[in-house]
C-alpha cells in the first residue's frame, strides 16, 4: 500500500493549501528524505504570485533538510551516504552531466537556470519526504555540531550570497556595494566580510534590515528612499566606485547602479533573481 | 626660432581645417614622433561631430607611426629608443603609474577612458610632428620586415580588435558572434580566428564590410536589416548561443543583444565605443 | 545465454594476449559499447611494463569510438543517447559527482587521477565491446562527417593536447615551447597554433617525429641531444623566455626545464604522464 | 655644498658598519625621502652573508617610511604627491613601463626579482634619506590614524604575506597550510584569515613564533621537528589535502612539500625568498 504524505502546495496561481500525496520513491541515483527542518523563500511567494507560471498541486519549498529515508541502488552503492544520515539539500540540483554542467555551470543545468528543479519543474520540499535526484551530488551531509535548523540556512540564502562574494573578486581591504539587504544580500555581506572587504555599503531602506545588516557586517546603509544611491556610493568612495558591486534584488535598475559605481575593470556578482516583482 | 609644423585640426564642431602650430617639445619621459603613416578612425569623425564636446583648433589623429624625433632624458636614458628609430604608438598612451594602471586597467588610466588622450585632452597625431607621454611605455619598435603602413594599422584598429578576442575566452572550436564588422569588429573577427574559434558569427548588413568579413574569417554573416540576429544566431548554434561574443558597435541594443545569444556563464567582450552615434 | 567477446588483456608484467570474456552488462547509468577503432596509447605499453602495479587479465585500452550497443535506464531516459548511435569515448570517466569533480577537476575524480578507470582500475577498451560509466558525461556522439578512425584521434591525444594549450594562456602571437613531440606533445603543437601562438619551439630528437612537428606547426626544433634545450629556447626569445611552456613528456627534468625557460608570470602546462618511463 | 648623510652599510660579505655619503638628489620622476621608521628583513642579513654576492659600501635596507624631503618635476606636476607628506615605500620599486611590468608583473621588472632595486642594486633605506624611483607608483600615503611603525610594517612583511593568500585561491571555509611562520608567513596566516580560510595550519617549529602564530590565526601548528608536515596535514585534512598551500621559507624542500599536501587542482603560492640561505 502506498505511504501517504502532507504537502504544501500551490493549488494556482494565487492559493495555496496542504494535500495528501504518495511518498516518493527513488530512482537509482535519487535519495528520498524525510524533511526535518525548512526555510521559505521569498521565490516561493514569487511562484505562488505566479511568476513562473501557472502551476496545479505543485508543491512549493527549496530549502530544507532532513533525513536519508531512502537510497536507490546506485546513490547506495556509492558508500558516501546510507539511509538515517543528516543531510542539507541544495537548492539547486543539478544533474552534473550535461554539456551546462561540464563546463561549470551547473545552475544552468540542461538551460538557463535549468539546475532549479524543485516547486519548479518538481514537487519541492515543503511535505514530510522530498526527492533529490542524483543523490550522490546534491547531498550534504551535516556535521555533529550542526543543528537542522542550522544547516538548512545553507540550502540558499547561505551559499548563494556567498557565492556572490566569492565571485566578486574582492581584493584584502576592499571596498564592496551590496544592493538590498534582503537574506541573500546579508549573506553576500557576510560573505564579503569572509572575503576580506574593507567597507561594505549596504543599499536598503527597511528599518530591521537596516539593523540586521549593520549586525551582519555593513560599515554603511545607504537608503535609497533617503538619497541617490550611486551618488552616494561614488562619495563614500572618494569618486572611484567600489572595488566590487553585488546585485541582491534582481531588478535592471540596481543591476545598472552597479556597474555605474563599480570601479573600471572591476567585477559585479549578480545574484538577485527577480526579488522585485512581487510586493 | 620655433619650428612650426602642418597639422590638420577640429576648428569647431563640425569644421575641420590645417593650421600651423610649433614643433612640441619633450618633457623628460616622452618622444617627440615625426609622422610617416596615419589612419583615420571613425572615433575622428565623431570627434568632429562634437562626440566629446566642443574643441578648438585640437589636432584630430590617434593612429600613427614615425621616426623618433627626440627623446626627453629619461626616455632617452632607458636605452630601449633611440632618435631615428622607427615606431608604431598606441592609440591610448597611459600613464601606467596611477592607481588603475596598476590595476591592469591602462585604458582606465586615471579615470574611466583616461589612457585616451590624443586628439581628447591633448593634441593628436595628424600632424607633422606629434608628442608622446610615457614614451618607453608606450612606442613599439617597427620590426625591419613591416612597412609602415601596416604597422599603422595596429595602433588601434588590430590591437582593439584581438584584445577584444582575447578577453573573450574562446574555447578551441568555439562558437562566436561578433556584432558589427567595420575596422575593430573585423580585426575582432580575426583575433577569434587565432584564438580558435570554430565558428565565427558577423553582425553586419553593407554589403562591402560584408565581402570583407568572410575575406577575414566570418564564416556566416546575419544581416540584421533582413532577420533578427538574436533568432538567427541561436537558430545557427542549435539553440544553444554561442561561447563568446563580441560588441563591437557601441550600443546599447547590440550589447543587450550580445547578452541574449551567449550561453550561461560565458563571456561578452564589449569593445564597441560609440560608433553608431553618427550615420 | 551470456554472450562472450575477445579481448585483449595484460595476463601479468610484461605480458599481453586475446582471451574471451562476457559481453559486459550496463547499469542504470551506463553504456556497452561495440568497438569499431581502437587506438594503442603509449600509457598501454607502460601498463604492461607495469608502471601501474600488476593486473592479471585486465582488458587493456582506453581510447576508442563505436556504436552504442546497449544503455542502461538512466542514460536511456536522457533521451540524449540512442543505441545504435555512433559515439567517442573519453579516456578519462569521471563521475561528475564528486568533490574533486563538482570543483572542476574531473580527471582527479575521487583522488588523484582518479578519473582515469579504463585499462587501470576495470577493463579497458581493447574489446568487442567495452562498458562506460556515466554515459551522458563520458559519451559525445560523431558528427556524419568524421569517420571512426578520425574520432579516435579525440579520445585522448587530441584532447589532452588541446587542453594544455588552453591552460597555457598563450597571447595573440606569444612564444611557445612544447616539450616532447609525441602524440601529445603534437596535438599540444596544434593547440598551441589555434589559440594563436606566434611562435612554437617544439623539443624533440626522433628524426620522425621532428619532421611530423615541423609539419603539425613547429617553427623550430631544438633537438636536445644536440644542444641544451634552456640555452636554445632563452637564445630563441631573446633572452626574456616564452610565455607558455607545455610539459609533454612526464619527466622531473623537463618539467624543471620548462620553468627555466618560461618568462616570469607566465604559465606552464604539464601533459606529460610517466612517458619516460620505457625505452 | 654637498648636504651629508649617515648610512649603515655592507664594506663587504660579512661586515657592516655606518659611514657618510651624500643625501641623493632626485631625477625628474624620483622622490627623496627622509627616514622615520624601517626594519630589518632577513633578506637584509642574508645580504651581509653574501646571498646577493659581494657588495662594498652598499646601503642596507627595503622596508622604511618618512617624508617626502624633495620630489622631482615630473612626480611633482602630477598633483599626487608634495613635499613634506608622510608616506610608506614598497619594497619593491619597479619602472612599470617596461614589458614584465605591462604584462602585470612588476615585481620582475626588466627580469627576475627585477624590481627588487633597494640594497641589491642601488642604496638602500637604512639612512637618512633615501631615493624613490618612479615616485608615483612607489610611494604610498600613510593616512592620518596609521603611525609611522605601523606603516613600516606594510612596506614588504605585511604585503608579501597578504599576496600570498590573495594568490592563494582560497575559498570560503578552505583549509590553508602556511609553510613556515617568519613574519612573512604569519603575514600570509592573518592574510588566509581574512580571505575566508576555515582551517589554517602553520608549519613551524620555534617556539615563540608557534605562539605568535595562533595568536595571528593558525588553528593548528605541525612542528616539523616532531612528526612529517605532509603526513600530519594529509591527516588533519581527512587524506585530501589543502585547498592551497603557502611556502613563506624559500627551500626546494618545502615547495615539494606544498605540492604534496595540496588537492589536485589547487593552487600554491610561494613567497618564500631564500630564507632557508643563512642560520
Amino acid at each position: 500500500m502506498t505511504q501517504k504524505m502532507k504537502c504544501f502546495v500551490m493549488h494556482r496561481i494565487g492559493q495555496v493549501g496542504v494535500i495528501e500525496k504518495p511518498v516518493p520513491r527513488p530512482g537509482p541515483s535519487d535519495a528520498i528524505i524525510r524533511t526535518t527542518a525548512a526555510l521559505i523563500c521569498t521565490s516561493d511567494t514569487h511562484t505562488v504570485a505566479g511568476a513562473m507560471g501557472d502551476r496545479q498541486g505543485l508543491t512549493l519549498g527549496h530549502e530544507a533538510v532532513g533525513v536519508i529515508h531512502e537510497l536507490g541502488e546506485l546513490a547506495a552503492a556509492s558508500g558516501l551516504f546510507h539511509v538515517g544520515q543528516r543531510v542539507a539539500v541544495s537548492a539547486i540540483t543539478p544533474c552534473y552531466a550535461c554539456d551546462n554542467c561540464q563546463r561549470g555551470y551547473p545552475s544552468q543545468c540542461g538551460g538557463m537556470l535549468g539546475g532549479w528543479t524543485f516547486a519548479n519543474v518538481k514537487d519541492g520540499s515543503f511535505a514530510e519526504y522530498f526527492h533529490v535526484n542524483n543523490a550522490v551530488a546534491n547531498l550534504a551531509p551535516i556535521p555533529d555540531g550542526v543543528t537542522d535548523e542550522q544547516a538548512a540556512y545553507c540550502c540558499d540564502m547561505l551559499s548563494t550570497g556567498f557565492v556572490a562574494a566569492e565571485f566578486a573578486n574582492i581584493p584584502i581591504g576592499g571596498s564592496v556595494a551590496v544592493f538590498s539587504q534582503g537574506p541573500v544580500g546579508m549573506m553576500a555581506t557576510v560573505g564579503a566580510r569572509l572575503c576580506g572587504a574593507g567597507l561594505v555599503i549596504g543599499v536598503e531602506s527597511a528599518p530591521n534590515r537596516i539593523a540586521l545588516a549593520i549586525k551582519y557586517g555593513c560599515d554603511v546603509i545607504v537608503d535609497f528612499t533617503k538619497e541617490d544611491p550611486i551618488e552616494a556610493i561614488l562619495k563614500l568612495t572618494g569618486g572611484k566606485g567600489v572595488d566590487a558591486a553585488i546585485e541582491a534584488l534582481g531588478s535592471a535598475k540596481t543591476f545598472a547602479a552597479c556597474v555605474s559605481v563599480t570601479r573600471p575593470g572591476e567585477t559585479i556578482s549578480n545574484v538577485g533573481f527577480c526579488c522585485e516583482r512581487t510586493a
